[in-house]
């Protein structure tokens, strides 16, 4: 099976980019935190769980693959009902390896159901996808890791109404569930009732829980290889486990993008060349902002650490970012990806009048053009002197696909050990969460609920309508 | 008609949220600039005649009001071929207007074509695309002011084959066509035909362009009231051409903004709390990078200006961005755009088991949700001390919209005069077109050709496949 990946750093170093990228010194000083780093990724492995689901999930991916078939053959509609890291796995892959109008096709061509993340409470959103799916005919995957999210679990209320006011006693058939073994809400009521459901092991955020349940039952709902997507991983973490830098991307992507934040590029912007990985975009600015965006460092020192993620997507964002990207201040580094074989391969044929200076264009082929303008991109931004670098994916498939996704997640891990943080916890998502709870109403939340009616006072002239 | 919009820059001041804001100097150096910025913005009107859009189209409006309504009877599908300024305010519209499942509701529901925007050459995108419409019952708009993009063109070149092989001589009634009035390709082509067309009018640029046929078309052809979403431009234009500053928000949020930059915030962050507005987002990134990405200034002092446009949405990005938003750099702005009233109104209903700690949320409603995490989220990034904004629009709808539009290239247009920058240019684009004509083979392009084939040459360890 094709499905390798190339990694290009050249355009991060001042030898290719000049000035504002990493020189030989700024390298050595990285270089050596390297065997730091590379002893505490050895050492921590442990804690890092989810290291260990290309390896450890036999008997779950059977129950995944069972589930997978039973609901292909049951239900007319799939639909995630979580958020944040339980949403943008699935996300990803459906995109990744999914026609790009999965939806639209007619079932036979689909072969399962049609496929929804809902990701978000907004009530025009949830009472669309009412007109839109039968409820008695779809399967719901309800994920919360926490088993508290107030987003999912309003959801989870909904639809459980809807289908048991439809259904009657029936209405567990079209849920599945996904949390945590021992802890939360979810795991409350599953026990309480006496559901089947899925766990997302202990040590697994939900950031890095793509490739357990979460994510699988969505490979699986769409015909997708899990097994193929679990080797690639594993393959991919056979490499980032190395110890040499220069064999290893993991180590040298967070080496490289460390240094440069130190240099002041606060900006880290993923630019694929296909659509189908604009997702996969997505899913890397949770990965990169919640695991590297801290307050303290490992010793308590206030340092306010983090990179600001950006997705871009190849060739669109041309006319949209490139003209800042080049022009603009020397504060981002941007990895491209590419995809060297499409599914697809698609001619530009003449048209039937003359096109004049565009007839040279005529004999040559769409996946020509995608390729020539990642190359003349990748070369106008490196001549503007802005680092860069590239990953080029031979193809497309589960397996490259689990490769990576597992690099970006060892890149993650390991630039968390160069910066010494934290990667793993979300301490400042708290007081967003407190402060909802407080203005619903949640007992215990009264003093929150006072702090928050005392508005701070608006500067005089700053709020007005128009 | 409601369709007010409330602007609130308090979380902009040192006096709500701390140290990392604006403080009283700050907000004078930028005040004292605003006479200056007035007179520009006066006397430049000229030069800007994407300000006279929402007054000038009577005969324009009519005849794509025409074209919408023949477009509406005769065809299943409406396809834009476009990219960048030529998209994004299409895609803004149909999202910001339409149901979120829109092309999934049937037939009779939507009254009106099946509705894509075609802007990139992935070869999947486009081969899938061809999988869900038939090409024979599609209206295709193509779009490009150059007349020269080559992305536009190649995709006009291959629906014009397809259409003509099968439709033959009849293959120009599925095309509908804006470009410029005098020059480029495209041009050429439409006058050696005879073809009817539309103008993108002098001194529009393409990121400024939705207002026109550009993305007018779309909006008719959508059924959406055209005239509704100009008067909402007209009177935003009203409000925008006030010389105070404290009653006139795109002079303020270009102050604030610029002042901002200058203490280092080069990240600006637009998180609508509504699914509808997150490509409206993506529309403002373009406006926002291209815009004010320039290598010097007026005079050509080099001063590689620009912010950085991120697109978050509420509450989705939560559980995604947030973590960095409170814990990570003093570096970003955030705008919260929200929406006061949703066209549905969602009850959380009470679960058929018990839910435990979640109790209280039942008999409440998503419309609360979802506006009380959006306060709690403003209130969480204020205490940690970062700068906002909130636009609280009272009903989206077509005229609420317009205003929300134009603001943005008012605030936009201003923000270019602080920074003594031009803000309608982008010859930053040149070098990736350049590039892209070399490697495609264009003649006249040939040394360029030689040029890239000389690779930048790889650092040592710096490529490996794995």
């Amino acid at each position: 099976m094709k499905g390798n990946l190339t990694f290009d750093f050249s355009n991060m170093c001042a030898q290719a980019v000049g000035a504002h990228a990493i020189d030989e010194s700024r390298f050595e000083r990285g270089q050596a935190l390297v065997g730091e780093v590379h002893k505490a990724m050895c050492e921590k492995r442990g804690a890092m769980a989810w290291r260990n689901l290309p390896y450890n999930q036999e008997e779950v991916v059977e129950k995944i693959e069972r589930a997978g078939k039973e609901i292909r053959k049951k239900f007319e509609n799939f639909v995630v009902l979580g958020i944040g890291g339980s949403a943008l796995g699935s996300k990803a892959l459906f995109s990744a390896c999914c026609h790009p109008f999965y939806n639209e096709l007619p079932a036979a061509r689909r072969g399962g159901p049609r496929f929804y993340v809902l990701d978000n409470v907004d009530p025009d959103l949830l009472s669309g996808l009412f007109d839109v799916i039968d409820v008695e005919k779809t399967a719901f995957h309800v994920i919360t890791k926490s088993g508290n999210t107030v987003e999912t679990m309003t959801q989870f209320m909904l639809i459980s109404r809807m289908l048991s006011d439809r259904l009657g006693e029936k209405f567990k058939e079209n849920l599945y569930i996904t949390t945590d073994k021992a802890t939360g809400i979810l795991k409350k009521i599953v026990d309480a009732n006496g559901w089947e459901h899925f766990i997302v092991p202990d040590g697994v955020g939900g950031r890095f829980s793509v490739l357990c349940p979460v994510g699988l039952l969505s490979a699986a709902v769409l015909g997708l290889d899990v097994r193929a997507l679990l080797a690639g991983a594993a393959a991919m973490d056979e490499v980032c486990c190395r110890p040499g830098l220069e064999e290893n991307p993991a180590y040298l992507y967070a080496l490289l993008y460390t240094q440069a934040m130190e240099m002041g590029a606060n900006i880290s912007v993923v630019m694929p060349y296909a659509n189908a990985l604009a997702p996969t975009a997505e899913w890397y600015c949770q990965l990169w902002a919640e695991s590297l965006g801290k307050r303290t460092d490992n010793a308590g020192n206030v340092v306010h650490a983090g990179q600001t993620p950006v997705r871009a997507l190849g060739v669109t964002d041309q006319h949209s970012q490139i003209q800042l990207y080049n022009e603009g201040p020397f504060d981002k580094i941007i990895t491209f990806i590419e995809v060297g074989q499409f599914k697809n391969q698609l001619g530009i044929p003449s048209a039937p009048f003359d096109v004049y200076d565009s007839s040279y264009l005529a004999g040559q082929s769409f996946n020509k053009l995608i390729a020539s303008e990642a190359a003349a991109t990748v070369r106008a931004v490196s001549d503007a002197g802005k680092m860069n670098n590239r990953i080029t994916i031979d193809e497309l498939n589960e397996y490259s696909f689990g490769k990576l996704l597992f690099f970006f997640e060892m890149a993650t891990a390991a630039a968390g050990e160069f910066l010494k943080i934290n990667a793993f916890d979300q301490p400042g998502v708290e007081a967003g969460k407190i402060a909802t709870y407080a203005l619903m109403g949640r007992a215990g939340y009264e003093e929150e609920a006072r702090r928050l009616s005392t508005a701070k006072p608006a500067r005089e002239g700053f709020v007005f309508t128009v």
